[in-house]
C-alpha cells in the first residue's frame, strides 16, 4: 500500500493511491469478503482510504501504520507504446522496515496471496500460518531472480501457483519458449503457473492442461499500473467466493481477474477499479465469451 | 512461387520450395478444390512440385512458366526469438516480368487472395475478373505502405478483407490501439480485416464485432517462414468449403488458419503442411477449443 505518481501519454498525476495489495484489495472486494491485509503504511497514508477500504470488507489489523514516518512512493513514465516504463522514484520510506506479522485473528485464511517482496519476506508469512492454506499464490519479479534466485526457489517449493510476466518465467527457467518455461517452473514447486503477457493475454498452466485468456483490446489504455495486481485481486476474490480450485474454475478466475484489469487501465490508480458495478463486471466477461467464443459445427 | 534458403537457431536449409503461393495451395487444399493458381516460375521449379500440388487439386493454367530463366528466391535468417529475421538475399528473377492473367477457366471464382505484391499488380488482377466474386482478401507489407500508398488505398477500396500483421495495420491507420487502427482501415474499404499477432494470436474485425484467435503455444516452433501465408490457405479453404461469409463462419476460419499454421512452424518449409492428415488437423482444433473455452457457470 503506496503512493505512486504516474505520467502517460495521455497525462500526469501528483502522488495518488498506489500498491499492489491496494489495486489487489479493491478488485478482489468486488468477489469477496473479509479481505485481510497484511502491510506497512506512514501517518501520510489518507484515513478515508482505509475506511472507504474498510467499508469493503478489508481488515487492517495486519497492517502496520508508523504514524510518523512515510509510505512507500514510486514515480514513473511510460513509453509511447505503454509496454515499458522508466522508473523516476523509488523512495522505500516504511517499507524498508516491514516485518509482516500475521495476526491471530488472520489464520485459517484458506486463499492466500503473497505479493511482490524479497523472498525471505514472503517466506516468512508463510511460516506464520498455523493451518495449510488450499491456494497459496506467489507473485514475484525479474529483480528477485537477479539478487535472491536461492530464496526465491526456496519459496517457490511452499507455494501453489505462481504468477509471473513472460519475461519473469523466461529469466527464472532459461526458456524462451514458455510451454518449455511452464514445465521447468512447475517443476520447481508451484503445481499452477499463470503467465500474465500485458495486451497479449495471460496462460494458465496445471499438470498437462494449458488454457488461454485474451486482454480484452481497448481503444485506450490510459494507464496501465496496477493491471497485474488488479488481475490478481480479481483472480484471487473468484477463488474465494466460490471455495473452488479446481482448473476448471480456475480458467474463469483468470478470465474475471483479466476483465477487472481491463478496468483499471480506463483511468489513472485505483479510481476505475473502485467505481465499477456489479453489471459492468458482468457486462465486460461476456466480452470475453464473445471474443474468443466459436462454433466448430462447420468443421 | 519461389525457392528459399532458411537460417534458424534449429538448423538451416539449402535452396527449398517456397512462396507465398505454394504455402496457400498447401495448406488449402486440404479444404476445397480446385485451387486456381496465378504466379509465374522459372524452369528449375520442379516438376514433381507441379505434379504433386495437381494431385492436390491445383491448377496450374493461371501460373507462367519461363523455362530458361530462374524462380524468385529468398534467403533469410531467424534471430534467437523467431519473431525478427535478416533477410540475406533476394533475387527477383522471373518475378520481375510478373504480369498476372487470369485465365478464362478461372472467372467465376468466388473466393480470390491476392497475394502480398505490388499494389497495381493486385489492382490488374481484380479488375480482369468478369464475375464479381462473393470475397476479395488482399495481403500486403510495410513495403508497399513505404512507397506506393496511394495505390494501396485504390486497391483496399476493391477488397473485401485484409489480412495484415499488427505493425503493418499500426503504420497503415496511424493508430497505435489495434482497435482504433481497424475502425480507421474498415473505412479505408475492407469490411472485413484480420490482424495476425505471430506468437499472439489473430484479431478478426467486422462491423462493431471483434473476434480473437490465440496462436497455439508450442514447446518448440522449428522454421515460421510461411505461416502467414499457411494461415491465409486454411482460412480461404474453410470459407470455400463451406461456401459462408458470415462473421460467425470467418471465426471458425480464423481458427482453422491459425491450426495450420501451427502445423507449418514444425519442421522446415511446406513439408509439415503437406503431410499433415485430416484428423491432425480436426485434433488440433479441437486443442483449441480447449486452450479457449471456459465454464461461466460459476459467476
Amino acid at each position: 500500500m503506496a503512493f505512486d505518481a504516474i505520467e502517460t501519454p495521455f497525462g500526469k498525476t501528483d502522488k495518488i493511491i498506489g500498491g499492489s495489495a491496494t489495486y489487489a484489495a479493491w478488485s478482489a472486494s468486488h468477489f469477496t469478503k473479509p479481505i485481510q491485509q497484511i502491510s506497512i503504511i506512514g501517518g501520510d497514508f489518507p484515513k478515508e482510504e482505509i475506511k472507504a477500504l474498510e467499508d469493503r470488507g478489508v481488515q487492517f489489523e495486519g497492517v502496520d501504520v508508523i504514524e510518523d514516518e512515510k509510505s512507500f512512493f514510486w514515480s514513473g513514465k511510460y513509453h509511447e507504446d505503454m509496454n515499458t516504463r522508466d522508473t523516476l522514484v523509488t523512495d522505500l520510506n516504511v517499507l524498508e522496515k516491514f516485518d509482516p506479522q500475521v495476526p491471530a485473528s488472520y489464520q485459517g485464511s484458506k486463499y492466500v496471496m503473497l505479493g511482490n517482496l524479497a523472498p525471505n519476506v514472503q517466506l516468512q508469512v508463510i511460516e506464520q500460518l498455523t493451518e495449510k492454506p488450499e491456494l497459496i499464490v506467489l507473485d514475484t519479479m525479474n529483480f528477485w531472480m537477479d539478487i535472491a534466485m536461492d530464496g526465491l526457489k526456496d519459496v517457490l517449493k511452499k507455494v501453489d501457483l505462481l504468477m509471473v510476466n513472460d519475461s519473469e518465467a523466461r529469466q527464472l527457467s532459461g526458456e524462451y519458449s514458455l510451454v518449455k518455461a511452464a514445465a521447468k517452473i512447475k517443476a520447481m514447486g508451484p503445481k499452477y503457473l499463470i503467465i500474465k503477457k500485458g495486451e497479449h493475454g495471460a496462460l494458465l498452466f496445471h499438470d498437462e492442461k494449458m488454457f488461454f485468456a485474451p486482454a480484452l483490446p481497448l481503444a485506450d489504455v490510459f494507464d496501465p499500473t496496477g493491471a497485474g495486481d488488479t488481475f490478481a485481486g480479481g483472480f484471487m476474490g473468484h477463488i474465494a467466493k466460490t471455495g473452488d480450485i479446481s482448473f476448471e474454475n480456475m480458467k474463469l478466475a483468470v478470465i474475471i481477474g483479466s476483465a477487472m484489469a481491463s478496468f483499471v487501465v480506463e483511468k489513472f490508480g485505483v479510481e476505475r477499479v473502485r467505481e465499477v458495478s456489479q453489471s459492468d463486471i458482468e457486462g465486460r466477461i461476456q466480452q470475453f465469451v464473445e471474443l474468443v467464443n466459436f462454433d466448430t459445427q462447420n468443421i
